[in-house]
């Protein structure tokens, strides 16, 4: 009965703690899920060959869509399949459903795409070769070629743009700041990385790091519009550098650009590894959530529009407008091709 | 590729806190995951026809053996199937299977039989009549029965044995003291340190600690007084001794005075390296704390006065008094020093 | 963003398991986060200069105040400064601010001071000299002065008068109690029912139940055998009522039998529905667990035989003595029919 191959499953029925006040289950528990469903399915295809044993690290998310919300007491059915192998690299799709146990209705609430590599338990640093799969044609296998290279490409582009400037210090006092503004809403968390956060091997789960982003984030678009708010997308994600245990991670959420129903948040994660003195704080990850405002029934309220108040808010308010119209015309074409 | 009928499976990788120091999962973390599976699969199963909406409560477990330890790092996969079921309950087997993702090995860890009766959620109490299942075969529904009759006169003749003469209780018989009396209301409760409990170093967050004591300070409060009680203060806590990952605390907490506002309560932390034998038990920590009583409102309630009942309480209550007086013209020194 | 000098801050939306069935966050839950931000800052600072790496333990938190209650839903914001070094301590001083991101309403819940001590990772024991802190006028050092002194002066005396006289302990002391007896090892734990322990509709979910009394378990067996133990079985186990959210529930064992290579422990849930007047404590479950002793190598280990000191634990001896005799019969006939 247990499918063991390419395929995993995991389920788990959303609890309060799962959730926001209202019972809306929040994105990042569902991010958390959904990475923890690919580290193992990804961790058991690189270490089905005899060799080296290794663990997959995430290396990056492909932007993701929340279609529905979820809501506590509801049944989260995360399945994963590995769709792609590079020398080095393992692609895995992830499809989320959510469960009504009382009424047995379900719903698609996300479909994600995630990259793994594979590192060396033995050899710390080393990079496993990873096990081909078998494609059932040869159009899927050039496919995924195509999303290999599309991702490389944009994970290089990533890494310059983090490299070249730290970006500027988030946390002054909101209290003196005016409401709508960026000073107002923008908020940071820090967190002690603890047993409970890391694999076996003291590497904390890209899970865990993407749920503590999804919380800032999240807090960043209450403050804004003093709303019940939910997660409505997540832009591709790049990890970098893994982040180890006992450091202390940053994480702080700036708003970015305001549409009529959505907002876009920035959230960049700093970790520090406090007591190792020779390595110094580095950039861990950094990523532009999408968040709306939902009113009572749930339907989308307008949003407060951002006001703006230097000239660098202005740069970054167009570029957030630039991606924000890039999806809705992919939104747009994709409808089409499926018509 | 999700079945949904009468399977459902469940897998989860095991973390330090699902485990012993020595890495051995809990027992109690898998008997949780094989109810968890049980509740979802039974509760959908009992929904699935129009009517009553009804939730699937834990009735009975049947013995359950332990076949092979699971370890951290492990990937534990729970799957739950619906053999028999009666117009009132519903019989359900689970399997749970232990993989190592790293070597591939499997192992059948555990087989359970549980039993749930559906209870109506619009009518409380009101139990739900459950949808029959298909059996492949007659010996199949026929072993069920026998099944389902034998674990009814178990479950009959354990009420009985219950009902007739309240076994005797281990600790200090509560019931048996008079109300607003020192040894009604005191509490203890035991804690094994695990690993998001400590540092780094496996030393115990002091977080932690106080966490334990402002939780059985609370219970000690709401038995005296039977209402919303909130922490009004906490006394100078000094820790002499550092606590261990594996050791077991025990934290003790007793009432020693009663104001017309607020009570005072005595937390005492004995901390006791269990397999270490070479040192004992030795008292950690000890502190105050100060709650009151707020009604619906959030306004202070009057607390009932303590009722002493010997020498040393007395004692212990003239101290208390003492503390209360020093902390009330503190308080308005401060005050007026302010003004 | 985060001033990583002298000064820390940490924030954190307040989830149901922070609080009680009211709404009101628990103080231990604030003093678990206060003591978080102390320690990261103090961490720091001590490994602020190069040479040996260490960890800051907290030695000693002053007496604090909760000024406001605090709610599920608002954001707590946590701020810790370093305010006195000594040669071997660090003072912090800690602000605690809850938010209502939907009304922007702040309000100052706690003050706190901390005092740490940096111990030394490589050579366990020994304390690292701190790094002193700039003061930005003389005053300043000198109350930090004072307030060094005092605190210390009160460490001394509590150690001294806890160090004269271990005070007389509240639940039966196991420590006058005889090795290998009924008595040394009993252990009973109390747990106040919250959100993520219960269902949708506020029952505790059974797994939570055996989840506790296998922790119980656990502790009676290592209390009684001081090596690695593991459950081996699981008896059969009765629901006959539900658990409500809020109550408490107390959990307590004790060992019945021990035959060669195996403990049998009876564990006993109460539960009080602390609040509601109407129902009284009532007997929820009982069952009876079987513990394993292992060695370094997996291997059962020899059980040291019960000590039975009355006729009740006699009886209860033959009880358990009668269920495992049988249990072995049934195992036997199962071997020998699947052959």
């Amino acid at each position: 009965m247990l499918e063991m191959g390419s395929h995993h499953q995991l389920s788990r029925i959303m609890r309060p703690d799962d959730a926001n006040i209202v019972g809306n289950v929040h994105g990042g528990t569902i991010l958390k899920m959904i990475e923890e469903a690919g580290g193992i399915i990804s961790t058991r295809h690189c270490n089905s060959l005899p060799g080296d044993r290794c663990v997959a690290a995430l290396a990056r998310v492909e932007r993701t869509d929340f279609l529905h919300p979820m809501f506590i007491g509801e049944v989260a059915h995360v399945s994963a399949e590995i769709t792609y192998t590079s020398r080095h690299s393992v692609e895995v799709q992830v499809n989320v459903l959510s469960e009504n146990i009382l009424t047995g209705a379900k719903k698609v609430t996300n479909k994600a795409t995630l990259w793994y590599v594979p590192f060396c338990l033995q050899n710390v640093g080393k990079i496993i070769e990873v096990p081909p799969i078998e494609y059932s044609n040869p159009e899927q296998e050039e496919e995924g070629k195509k999303r290999y290279a599309a991702q490389k490409l944009d994970r290089l582009e990533t890494k310059e743009r983090n490299g070249d400037a730290i970006m500027p210090v988030l946390n002054p006092d909101r209290q003196t700041k005016e409401a709508y503004t960026v000073a107002f809403s923008q908020s940071s968390l820090i967190h002690l990385v603890g047993p409970s956060d890391c694999t076996l091997h003291s590497y904390v789960h890209g899970g865990v790091t993407m749920k503590l982003m999804d919380e800032v984030a999240g807090i960043v678009a209450a403050r804004h519009c003093k709303t019940n708010i939910v997660t409505a997308s997540v832009d591709a994600i790049n990890f970098h550098r893994k982040i180890k245990i006992g450091c202390v991670v940053s994480v702080s959420g700036r708003m970015t650009f305001t549409s009529n129903k959505s907002m876009e948040i920035e959230v960049i994660v700093d970790a520090d590894p406090l007591v190792d003195a020779e390595k110094g704080k580095f950039r861990a990850v950094t990523a532009f959530f999408t968040y709306i405002s939902l009113d009572k029934e749930g339907k989308p309220l307008a949003i407060p529009p951002l006001k703006l108040e230097n000239e660098e808010e202005h740069k970054r308010f167009e570029e957030g407008k630039a991606r924000y119209l890039q999806n809705k015309a992919k939104r747009l074409a994709e409808k089409e091709r499926q018509q």
